[in-house]
Formats: C-alpha cells, structure tokens, sequence
C-alpha cells in the first residue's frame, strides 16, 4: 500500500523531526506546551493551485509564500511563531519531485524564522492542488495586536514599501516590458516570497493601536481596522511610500497607478495607527527592525476610508480590495 | 463587493460569537487563553466533496462528520475540545442554502461537545468543495495519549462496535437489500455522524498506553499502534465487538465478511492497550461513560498485526486499511 502513511513519513516527517509535540507526524494529533503567561495566537491561510499561485509556479516558492503569509498575520497580532500544522489536498498524478521541492521550501523557511510542521493531514483531490496552513504563535498574556483599537487621532503609519506585490502581478503578465531587469526581478520576487515583519510586529506590542498586515490591500485593510475600530481613515497617497521599481513604473504610467497600488494586495507589509505622540518611538522601533515605518494618514470619526492627493482632492479607487470568494 | 468578509460575517460569524479570542473572525488571526497546567493538543483532518463524502450528503452532516472526525482524534489523546479553525475553499456556484445547512450542522455539534469556531479561511477552488478543519483541545501536561506506548502483554481493547461505518458504506450503495430498514438507518447513521469518544479519552488518562482512534481501519489503526510502539499484535476476530446491524449481514455473509469489517475503516470508536491488571478498572470506566469495551487481542513481541480466528488459525485480510493517498 502506498498510503498516506508513507508519504507523511518519508517527505513531511524531517519538517518535524526537531519537534517532541509532533511526535514524529505519526500519532492522532500534535502537543504544543503553551510557555506560562503567554497567550496562543492561531492563523489560517488557503492556497489553491491555478487561483493563488500558478501551475508552473516553483514549489519552494509556493511552499513559503504559503508559510509567510501565515506568519505575516502572526506579526500583525505581535505573536512570535511556534509552528505550523499543513493541510495537503493533492491530486493523484502530482509529481513527487513537485512534493520534494515544496518540503524544501518549507525547511529552508523554517531555518528562517525558527519553527516546525507539528502536524497535517494529505488526502486526494479530484481538484486542484489545495494546501490549508495553520500557524501557531504567541504572545504575553493580552498583549495581542488587533484591528480593533484604532482611534480617532491616531496617526496611520506602514511598514516597507506599498503596491510591490501587485506590480510583481503585472509585471509577471508582462506588463511595463521597459523596465529594467533588476525592478521586475525585484517586484516578482515581493510577490513571490513576501517578508513577514514579525519583529517589527514583536517591537509593536504595547504600542501600536489598531494592527493588520495588508493582504487584500492597503485601502480595504484599512477599512478592516476602521470597521474592527468603528472609526474611520483619511490617506494620504502622496505619502505612502513606493520602491524604485515602483517609482519608476508610476514615471511611465503616471497617477492613473494609484488605485493599483494601494488597493492592489499582497503587500504582507504591516499596518497599524499609533499615538501622535509615539512617532519618533516607532520610527526608532522601524531603524531597530531593519524597515522603513512611514506616516500615511490620519484616523477619523466619519465613517470609511478616504483616499486624498497631495492637494487634498479625493481619489475614487476602482477596487477597495482584493475579493477572495 | 460580495467579499470574503460579508460571507465570513455573515454565516461563519454566529459560530464565534461566544469564544472571546475569536474576535468575531475580524482579525488575522484567533487567540486561545491556555488554562495554566495544560497541553494544547491539535488535529487536522481534510474532507473533499466526491472524496470523502458525496456531492448530495446532507450539508449538516458534512458539517457533523469533518468535526467529529477531529474530536475523535482528540478523544485518542485524552484531549477535551476547546475550539476549532475552519479552511473553506469553495466552488463559485455553491449554493449558499448548502453553507446555511453546513452552518446549522456545526451549530449544533458545537453545543453538543462545547467548542467554538475560533478562525478560519474561506477561498474559491476551481474544483470540489474542500474543507480543512483543525481542532484544538487540552490535556493535563504531560498527560496527553499516545500511540507509542504499548507493551509486550497489553491487552488490546475497543470501545463500541466495529464495521459499522464500512457496512453503512456498503449498504447505502445498495448492498444487503434484505435487512430491515431499522439495520440500515443505523449503519448509515453510523458512517455519516460518527461518535467521538470525549469523555472516554478523558477517562483513559494514566491507564491506557498505546491509543488510536480507528479511521483507517482497525488492524491498519492498530499497525500504527504497534509501529510506533515497536511491538506486534494479535486480534482475536470472534472478540471483536459487532451491533445487532453487523451480526445480521454476517448472518447472510459469513465469514467473509470479516476482512471488511476488520479493516473497512471509519468506525472512529477507541483502540487501546492496557496493563492485563487494569482491565476491570476499565470496564467500569466504559460503563461510566455509556460506551461497551471489549478485549479483542494481545500486544506481542513479534512485528505486524496478526488476525486469528476462534480456532487459532490467521485470517489474511484483503487490504489492511483505507488508504487516504
């Protein structure tokens, strides 16, 4: 019998070597022993081949993009990883050589940001490649980062750099062929492998107010972290900070980029409003981290988030977001 | 936009409402509290539409069996329930009576068990409906169940009655055309909503050794046993517990049927070995906990899982398990 058994052992079974709660994949379930005085923060994220990565895209790339977008949530609530239970739904003709490539992507992140497969599931699909990850972190007891505790006043501030990721969509349908090979190389490479700021998220406890990291996109995560706060947000988009590769696409397409970028998603950068008066504290807390931390608005009391230009016009978005169903 | 969010809130929504750290499924992620003393344990376990149940089930008892198949790995580990996270990656044209159904049958089991959706992920797949669920729950430190712990001399023990879910399988595709209807709503209530033996696995703490739930099977569930224990075993085919249902197929069978039962799988009762001194402290527990336990076999030296009849002779299974891959 080639069964599930099998596979586990011989492919996903080292993920989990260096972890006892995951008693070598083989037993009902995994343990996770909580430190004291810590809470447990937990995280789901689905990818399904074909919608959320290409076919032909590289498994290792695939593998962790699924495990960072998972860790960029466990940043935006300040919890620091733990490990990962994976859900492998695949279908019965996928390559091992496909499985093999995959279970190095997921090692070589492990290495990364020093966490373990504790557990899984693989079943067989008649559909499309379905990976299901869920990760564990944690944090203080209560110290957890929320969406939910934005307030009017608050400045709204971003990590890194904003649209890369959905710049790197464009670019990889070939889209702005001008550009030099080091911008598209560097804007693919941010949609592919996109960097969880869990430190920064770590540095952000106690601080940071209301907290998400932008996956649907900036606009509509921040009307998240409205809704959540039950306030609402002006943006200044002449103030959010781009890449060169960025820029240097906005030279070509001109303002018409705009709506693209800010409700473009992928960003897996970090956003959270602050106290006016923790500025130069955070700025600091960016320097520490090794990523720029920029001011990019304003939270409000009305309702919604309003997108302005440099002189203080509104900007009509096309999208708010990305939809997932 | 008809966005992820709007569905999340509004069907998946109610599930969270009483657990705190799900934060109305508005956040990147949940927070579970760990009780001081305790092991979180974990379970995952996928279900694909036209895999591992049929496109016309009923959605409640979809809902039902994904939960309940996660609560019966976490009863193998002597876990009581506290949550579970919800992977959704649905079709486009899914019907949304289908997810209010789906909704409804989680419901209820949730007030039955007492847990609480706690997070989740809901995405589009161009194939079938496809469901991760992971299940979290706690033990006592240190006191988690395990597979690996069975000795030379154990007996070897089962909760309830075997071969259930496999004849339910059977007869809902037609076969035994014969027996009364009463039989056949049984086994097919059997398959569909199986029991997970909580309070068992609770009360199993410290007395039992090696322990699996049967889903693939129960020789195959028991090889794993032995497996990670580095023993072997042999059942006694005529101790092994079958409902009135299962002796009135057998009646129109005979010994045939054995293999089926013995390895058919999705019985999802308590496999178990114990020190020979503890068996009457443990039927008493059965009682206590409304669930007959019958010792089927011994835990021996030698490798592999034989299967003996009444007069001593081995029976040769035709497939020692379901194979999920």
């Amino acid at each position: 019998m080639r069964g599930e058994f099998d596979l586990i052992a011989e492919l996903f079974g080292p993920l989990a070597a260096k972890f006892p709660g995951a008693l070598g994949l083989l037993d009902d379930g995994a343990i996770i022993r909580p430190r004291p005085d810590r809470d447990l923060v937990i995280t789901k994220d689905l990818m399904v081949a074909g919608i959320h990565f290409a076919k032909d895209d590289p498994a290792d790339a695939v593998a962790r993009k699924l495990l960072r977008v998972n860790l960029s949530d466990l940043a935006a609530m300040g919890a620091e990883a733990i490990g990962y239970t994976l859900g492998f739904a695949a279908p019965p003709d996928i390559d091992i050589e496909w499985i093999r490539l995959f279970c190095r992507g997921l090692d070589q992140d492990q290495t990364i940001f020093d966490l373990s497969l504790i557990g899984g599931d693989t079943v067989q699909t008649s559909g499309p490649l379905t990976l299901s990850l869920t990760a564990f972190g944690d944090v203080p007891t209560g110290q957890a980062l929320k969406r939910s505790n934005a307030q009017p006043g608050d400045k709204v501030m971003v990590s890194g750099t904003i649209g890369d990721g959905y710049l790197g969509l464009e670019v990889g349908h070939g889209m702005w062929p001008g550009i030099s090979v080091e911008h598209r190389m560097y804007l693919i490479e941010r949609l592919r492998i996109p960097e969880p700021r869990i430190s920064l998220g770590i540095s952000l406890r106690g601080i940071a107010r209301g907290v998400a990291d932008i996956s649907d996109g900036l606009v509509a995560d921040l009307g998240h972290i409205c809704a959540a706060s039950r306030t609402g947000a002006i943006v200044h988009a002449d103030q959010v900070p781009l890449s060169s590769a960025a820029l240097a696409i906005e030279a070509i397409e001109g303002p018409g980029l705009t709506s693209g970028l800010l409700s473009g998603g992928d960003d897996y950068e970090l956003l959270f409003t602050i106290d006016p008066d923790d500025h130069a504290r955070v700025s600091d807390l960016g320097k520490k981290c090794g990523v720029a931390i920029a001011e990019i608005g304003q939270i409000v009391n009305t309702e919604g988030v309003q997108v302005v230009d440099a002189g203080g016009q509104t900007i009509k978005l096309e999208r708010s977001g990305y939809s997932h169903f």
